[in-house]
């Protein structure tokens, strides 16, 4: 029989007792942060739970990582400490279990109603790293920008391409977007322009919280990359195409994506994910041995991405993909990050790049949606080429089991007019 | 009559009491990091002065922000707080001044002899960024990888050029740096090999640090970008060539760079470096307004990079050059960092760049010196193309006074062989 919380959880909830997402939350205002996991339309108040001792395990027992304002202490314990905090959890929120759900004086202290909670940045993200690994995503911008022939360099079927992005402008969901201000270039020898983007766009991502570390100088294996790796969250890598084109060459994008980086507040772990683990795409050529893994994994979650257009009610879903159609696993992402020696740290994190998929309706952007400005997306009645003030883009994303779902919740942020 | 300290300090010295570098350091192994002074070849222990209650002015007495492992907190205080400390510095070792001079308790505690002390990177990064500022330098990479029809591209006199460079790798001098290992691409259409780096680099660059950052959203009047400035630091961006020249299109660099950056321990702050300031070149084509500056100043900063090759026990000099060879100025860099909203934090690190001048013993970096690995650089009767195992690569930088010296002290780090 599937396992089942005494808390009542809807089939569509993306919080079951399967899940159990990470985060970090203010129950009240004027509360400090404090980690949880997600159940249901609750947040279980991690604090709580650990001075009351309920953390018996080898591992956590004693340990102070859930009085911390953000999960990297325990995210630096690795996966020992994660499994156990996991069974420790389900069996603490479940039905068959009397310790929490008879004990009506630490359910009031340490069940939060999800609505009264402010959610927090989950980790101190010491270096964030983006990613290009949907292939349909890469082969869409080179044919925009380069023409069909020469669409994907060479380079990136050989290593999972990647830039560092900024950590200062990574925002929790919900927060406000400021449309950013900077030079654009028409064509040709005209002088450039300068004012608000006329071309902001979202990006659909997912991206990789890290756990364990590496010292300086000792790469990571990528047969063991999982292991640090805790989870994933859903991130909108806003980009400001007219700025990033007219800056890139050659050291690639700055001011066109750091303006803001949005990622939604519940990290789903690996664990939680594994029922929904799938083969990855076959990689020709073949990698070399050091991005060669033994068990090449994905995973099926599917994606979406709505916009309320501004002054509207209602959204309108503008396109739908899968985690399942990266090219390059995110462990190989990580080996790759590492293989010079780069140290990684618990907290950083990994994004994707653009999740598109094969077909139209699945591109994860509206520089691919329309194709550069060319064509106009239908919203309830109005069109979009790129975002307007006063538009909200909503991502959400969930893995379906039998009679359940993980998933992500939302990710969104709202654009606010330049100042 | 010049301002002279009771500690005797030679005239070559770095660090008279017109200097006053701040930085991070041990007094012994096991002691905890505290921030100090360079005073001719002592560290004066800033924790000890401040609990000794001699920072008296109104920012800085009461406050705890020389009792941290970082200079971070006394960074966010801004311009009025650093001035005072200087001013409370420069009297207090003072050869007219009592206080310190005459209490030989107190000279014994506070002041450690340079020798004796393990200075520690003197700042948290929350974000590295690296700019692109010298003309000679872009110049001299275009002509090599595009020929000098098209040696600089258009948009790099229009905007300092930067990318966002990875934090967890900056290392304070003195650390070894291991070889990296990753993919080289030989040329035409041949796999990519895998092995140590066969092109390892150094570039000579200095780094502004950040003090007051700003809001997410609200943008640095270039006119007041100084006040966001705290001082400078040596850098070396050591670079694997053959693994940028292969990953870099189209995102820019990121492991041909992320492997590892080094900075003098020393923050020589604008305030010490203010009788050395000069004019910036001037810009052709003038820049956009929100770049265009009331004073365009560089400084006048001597630069040197010596190699000591392995087993060898003389160093070489390889280049000298300045760092007003710069184009973009560092209070320009910051504006342009912030125009489109992006947010500043206290300890962010913005490096210039390769710092070349336009004659070739002045070019910032083995690539420019020999050339791409076209012509070999002589040392001391062996030859270099690029670094091999063994050799140590120490930066000196310092501006010249009557009768004395402003330094950096040096930033230096040895090559260790790949795992």
């Amino acid at each position: 029989m599937a396992l089942k919380s005494f808390i009542e959880v809807g089939p569509d909830s993306h919080f079951p007792i399967q899940n159990l997402p990470f985060g970090i939350f203010k129950p009240e205002p004027t509360s400090p942060p404090r980690p949880g996991v997600a159940i249901g339309d609750y947040v279980l108040d991690l604090s709580t739970i650990s001075v009351s001792g309920l953390f018996e395990g080898p591992f956590l027992s004693g340990s102070d990582c859930f009085l911390q304002p953000n999960l990297n202490k325990f995210l630096a314990l690795g996966r020992p400490a994660w499994k156990e905090a996991r069974a420790t959890l389900q069996n603490l929120l479940s039905a068959d279990e009397a310790k929490l759900r008879d004990n009506p004086n630490l359910r009031e202290k340490s069940l939060v109603p999800m609505s009264k909670v402010e959610m927090l940045l989950p980790i101190a993200i010491g270096d964030y790293t983006d990613f290009f690994s949907s292939m349909h995503h890469a082969r869409n911008c080179g044919i925009m920008f380069r023409g069909p022939e020469n669409a994907i360099n060479p380079n990136w079927f050989q290593l999972p391409i990647a830039y560092h992005g900024r950590c200062s402008s990574i925002v929790v969901s919900g927060t406000d977007i400021i449309r950013p201000r900077g030079q654009g270039h028409p064509s040709g020898n005209s002088p450039p322009y300068f004012g608000p983007s006329r071309k902001l766009d979202f990006e659909l991502e997912m991206a990789a919280v890290v756990g364990p570390g590496n010292e300086l100088g000792k790469p990571v294996d990528v047969n063991e990359a999982g292991d640090h790796i805790f989870g994933l969250v859903l991130m909108n890598d806003w980009s400001a195409r007219d700025i990033q084109a007219w800056e890139y060459v050659p050291l690639g994008p700055f001011l066109g994506k750091s303006f803001g980086t949005t990622i939604s507040p519940w990290i789903v772990t690996l664990d939680a994910l594994e029922p929904f683990a799938c083969d990855a795409p076959k990689q020709d050529p073949q990698p070399l041995p050091y991005l060669a893994e033994k068990i090449s994994k994905n995973y099926d979650i599917s994606l979406e991405v709505q916009i309320k257009p501004a002054g509207q009610e209602d959204s309108c879903v503008v396109t739908r993909s899968n985690f399942n159609h990266l090219y390059w696993t995110v462990t190989q992402q990580l080996a790759h990050h590492t293989i010079n020696g780069c140290n990684l740290r618990p907290g950083d994190l990994l994004g994707t790049g653009t999740i598109s998929g094969p077909e139209p309706e699945s591109y994860g952007c509206l520089l691919e949606l329309t194709w550069n400005g060319q064509k106009s997306l239908s919203l309830n009645g109005t069109t979009r080429k790129f975002l307007e003030d006063g538009d909200e883009v909503v991502f959400s994303g969930c893995s379906k089991g039998d009679g359940y779902k993980v998933g992500f919740g939302t990710c969104s942020g709202k654009i606010l007019p330049s100042p």
